[in-house]
């Protein structure tokens, strides 16, 4: 029985429709839909039992489904579309994720023709398994401060490789502690006594043959993360070497070289290029802090639909609590962000790719500005999905904080995004800086491109004032867009302004980083409002879908502008009035998809497996499947705890003095 | 050696002044200090050990600490006093909490005298083990809504405690799964037919002879919990009935009560008095809130003094992290936020004291405001901690996410507490009520009191405007009390005035929940405010110690200020050109506390074992711990992980066919 049917029949649009924008393509869509399907029928994927596992077992079922899944891929000869949607859904961190998604990137992105030919075809059919081993336990956002050491020995055309420091100890890598054969080491690269920065390094970690680590190599787990399951699926390592030594051809020389002599020298290929690899990974985070906030979005919005709570009028049903406009005022919005997300993270893959040609054709003119735009997307949609999380589960009340809500281990496992791959305060400050390096070109005629180009009207963006008269104003694109580059612009005008009073411009930059960083939240809060914008100007076929966009995309920028309302006020770009006007605007768009929710969540076409939550039934069946599955608890193999005779009945009966405790 | 040393030397104030005003006197410093030592000390109160046990371990081992820490209670002849802070310092979530904290509190709160006089002293040696059963699976927020019934059979004087739906199935209890020998319950009584509405009834769950749970009673715990360790050390428990008979004697029958012939009558006793227990248990959350938010903070802080990134010049030793403002404007806020709500918890203990007194004088009239009041705080004092504690272990890197740095559980099992004792919004909505309550009587003469004074100089507030011109100005308690009191009045007022344009008013409280939910918020945030400021009108004694607090107060209101600068500047209270000034003394204010911030957190008078986090640790050697702690993970016993055999070498060796997985 759906107990949502009546949820999903108030919907006024095409929800197959939608499912196809959500996947960005119809073939996307084929290709999810039932790789997704294999994984939720296939037994050998089974998670429920996830939060109640200890880290042994935990970690050899990981390593288990990590084999499994491996053979499916081969024996069902999945696409690399397919292999990558296959782990997707599986949805168990796992060392696979690092091998794939970085060991065997960094030997593209670094490695020589020839080291590519020797080296990927083993990672390719996993006949060895790598990770990337960059953070050590005294340095990580200072990749520059880094202390293991890579001294080149010419005599012998070897390199050792040597952990000088306690500190130097590499320390977090996924998948090094316990499985990698193989990592990337970024190490000091160090010839005839010149310390020549950091650098990568194929490095063997253990024996083909019997998985023990190779001498001079010592390698372990750095022990437990935050929550159940979740993280503690991957053996996140620590890694300490003793003069290990590596031959002269396992550096990775696609930039920079060291000769048979030891002369060290750069390559012909610009070293930008690594500034290319960053992009492409930082826009996959983007793409998946949508499907984890949507994830988190789909369980609180279903079970705010079956959840009622008061307003039971003459013995009827209560209030569902979906219907509170507080409920809808803290969802909708994670509802809205999670689209904007997906489409902005759409956009990025094709700057991406965009980057990528202009590199190959030597023009390097849009990096930067790539650069501070994954880095900036990276930073707050990581952070809004990672708080996001929280406050859907916070909407669901106490059941919320059940394991079998899902949303703790959702949390717990999704968190570190807002750290690793750049820290998020870190990478908005280097936003800030690009910001402010292009305002102060602005005089010299240089024309800002791209995501700045708003910048190239600044005086026209300092001087207008908002027209809106009525709250319907507030559904006009160009009103928008102009309200957030006016704030945006501002903000940074300003900090440029304060900046130039100090006559050191570092020391400026040190004591005003906190508006720097909220300057550049700013604009790219922009580049989200504005990209969700350009997705409504193309053709969207189905009925009613684009209508239901255009209303979560009006959440979206008026709850921003609500949120950051005083940064629009300070700014002089609003009068209070008019912000009032776009918070009635707001109302009148959750009453507009209130009727829709359920169907804007079902539009991701999310299995209940991979959704692994009882809160987030697609038939809405909580209560029952709440009650079964509290007795797989494993406290309640009996009746009478474990642990009664020694210290709850000594306790009862006053007998404690004789307890051994 | 203590590498924090230097640190402690910069501090311009008395550590243990500050130490004595933290703990609130100087007996409650020293019976503090003398108990968390005393715990600290023991081995049988280790808990390093806790994220990585399995639930079952994990809950045995709870039951030995609990009866461990009953033994040398009784052996040590603690105090009351001395005995819940040897709880507290025992930090380990477990059925005492509830037994102490919830069931004899609800036995001396509704119990008749005789009642009292019957089950108080077994409570009190333990000879039962109490629980509070109210929440069902499918009501929390609504205790109205109940569905367990309690029905009179007055054949044989007794009461039919009985589950008539799945969703009646008590859902939540602490205690209640494996260990509670008694609960309170609350069900629906039923005399002769009608329905009376929810009352507490005491109700034997299980054998005192052998635990079995007695015939009627199905009971056992709910499942895994958010986290390692944390609220999994409770057993939140699931509870049925069928037909349970229970004596007329055990309905708690202080203010409500049914007669040997089924009469349903009301006891002389106010049923205010009901509220009063409220107000109790939430000013102890407020409390607790200061406690959980100080020590989140306290590790942040040790550890963004020993953590250095970046800036290293010559050679030279890299900046502390805690020296780049981004770091401080994330820190130093909840750092000032801790001491705040440490001292509007003190406040709340007077306020609880005073209305129990006016309470017994058969004087209501403070109560209304008293309850607003609490709930309140409980709100914005939670929801600030659980983010808070988040946000310092993010503040913390990726270190932060190992459990040894003690945040991720301290955050698991803190967060409830935004949802249990009254869901956080649904508390705000009651402020909301009680505001637009005293808005609407304010014209018929009737003065509003305590800290809703204000609302008493409403004329004024509407019309007045910021003076201040320079950023010392914003250092003078009046101007800040005026700024928050106006924009709390005007958002009020506001709310107050759009709900009069409905003609339907629940229809209009429910259409502006949202703002109403605001206005609640900075009423609630006016009070933390005057009561610090109150706080410094007060002799303070030390050297320093009156600054530093004043710094953290200035700390506290300006970054409120800058985070709702949208409210300031939309009631039309501060010109753009005086937040900016409020944002420069924040930023100077930051200056004079950051030499200070490790005496001031040291201030807390905390454990390295209470801490439970390496991080945080007194003397600052986190490297050598960390690397130490991270060969204690279980998957490091072997070298080589159980489970290479099955699903690591048929990978590498390209024999998964024969593979069994
Ligand atoms: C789950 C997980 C998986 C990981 N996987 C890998 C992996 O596979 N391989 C790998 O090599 N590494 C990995 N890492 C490490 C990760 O890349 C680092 O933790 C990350 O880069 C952050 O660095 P940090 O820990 O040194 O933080 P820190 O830089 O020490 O941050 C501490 C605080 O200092 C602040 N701060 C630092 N520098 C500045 C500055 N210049 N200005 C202002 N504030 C500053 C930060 O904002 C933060 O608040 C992983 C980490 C985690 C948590
Ligand atoms: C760790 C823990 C320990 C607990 N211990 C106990 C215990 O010992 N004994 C016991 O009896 N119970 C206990 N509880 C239960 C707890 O008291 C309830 O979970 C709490 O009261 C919240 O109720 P709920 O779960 O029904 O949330 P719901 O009310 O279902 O909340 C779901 C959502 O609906 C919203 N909502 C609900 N009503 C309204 C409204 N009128 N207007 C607007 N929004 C609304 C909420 O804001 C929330 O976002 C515990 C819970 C937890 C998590």
């Amino acid at each position: 029985m759906d107990y949502l049917a009546d949820e999903r029949k108030k919907a006024v649009f095409d929800v197959d429709s939608m499912k196809i924008v959500w996947a960005g393509s119809r073939q996307a869509f084929e290709v999810s839909d039932r790789i997704s399907k294999l994984v939720a029928a296939d037994p050998g994927f089974r998670k429920d039992d996830r939060p109640m596992l200890p880290r042994k077992e935990l970690f050899r079922n990981t390593l288990r489904k990590a084999a499994y899944a491996w053979k499916r891929i081969i024996d069902l000869r999945l696409s690399e579309e397919e292999a990558s949607r296959l782990r997707f859904y599986v949805d168990e961190i796992a060392y696979t994720d690092l091998h794939w998604g970085m060991f065997v990137p960094a030997l593209k992105g670094q490695g020589t023709d020839e080291q590519q030919a020797k080296w990927l075809p083993l990672a390719y059919k996993m006949q060895i398994i790598g990770c990337y081993a960059q953070t050590e336990l005294g340095h990580g956002s200072n990749v520059q401060g880094l202390e293991t050491t890579a001294t080149f020995d010419a005599d012998k055309d070897e390199f050792v490789i040597h952990s000088p420091t306690l500190t130097s100890s590499k320390w977090w890598p996924g998948g090094l502690g316990k499985v990698s054969t193989h990592a990337v080491v970024y190490a000091r690269l160090i010839t005839d006594g010149k310390d020549h920065g950091v650098h990568g390094f194929i490095v063997q970690l253990r024996s083909l043959e019997d998985h023990t680590p190779l001498p001079g190599i010592t390698v372990g787990d750095i022990g437990m993360k935050f929550g159940n399951g979740g993280y503690n699926t991957m053996d996140n390592g620590v890694l300490r070497f003793d003069h290990v030594r590596i031959p002269r051809n396992q550096m990775l020389m696609k930039v920079s070289q060291v000769t048979r002599e030891g002369k060290y020298k750069q390559s012909d290929v610009p070293r930008q290029l690594v500034y290319g690899t960053m992009v492409f990974v930082r826009q996959q985070i983007v793409k998946d802090a949508s499907c984890a906030l949507s994830r988190a979005v789909c369980i609180a919005t279903r079970y705010s639909a079956v959840r009622r709570q008061f307003g039971s009028q003459n013995g009827g049903s209560e209030t569902q609590v979906i219907d509170y406009k507080t409920q809808q005022s803290r969802l909708f919005p994670l509802l809205a962000s999670a689209y904007a997300f997906r489409f902005v993270g759409e956009w990025l893959e094709w700057l991406y790719k965009d980057v990528i040609q202009r590199l190959q054709a030597n023009d390097f003119s849009t990096l930067p500005e790539a650069h501070a735009c994954t880095a900036g997307l990276k930073s707050i949609t990581t952070s809004i999905t990672a708080d996001g999380i929280e406050e859907c589960r916070k909407l669901c009340g106490g059941h919320g904080y059940l394991c079998s809500s899902g949303l703790p281990e959702l949390f717990a496992a999704y968190v570190p995004a807002c750290t690793y791959e750049g820290d998020n305060t870190v990478l908005l400050l280097q936003v800030a800086r690009f910001l402010m390096k292009t305002v102060s070109q602005l005089g010299s005629g240089k024309q800002p491109v791209g995501t700045t180009a708003y910048m190239g009207r600044l005086e026209h963006l300092m001087q207008s004032r908002c027209t809106a008269q009525r709250a319907e104003d507030w559904l006009k694109p160009s009103q928008v867009l102009e309200a957030f580059e006016a704030r945006a612009a501002k903000m940074s005008v300003s900090c440029a302004q304060n900046l130039s009073k100090f006559s050191n411009p570092e020391e400026g930059f040190a004591e005003l980083s906190a508006d720097l960083v909220e300057a550049a939240v700013a604009h790219c809060q922009l580049i989200v409002v504005s990209k969700f914008i350009e997705k409504l100007q193309q053709d969207i076929p189905g009925e009613g879908v684009k209508q239901q966009l255009e209303a979560l995309c009006g959440i979206y920028y008026l709850s921003l502008l609500h949120k950051h309302q005083g940064d629009f006020l300070a700014t002089s770009y609003l009068t209070p009035k008019q912000a009032v006007l776009a918070n009635d605007q707001l109302r009148a768009l959750y009453a507009k998809v209130r009727p829709n929710a359920i169907a804007l969540v079902d539009a991701f076409n999310y299995t209940d497996h991979y959704l692994g939550s009882i809160l987030g039934r697609y038939d809405g069946n909580v209560y029952p499947k709440l009650y079964e599955a509290a007795w797989k608890e494993p406290l309640n193999e009996s009746v009478v705890p474990d642990g009664y005779k020694e210290y709850i009945r000594p306790l009862l009966k006053q007998q404690l003095h004789s307890a051994r405790l």
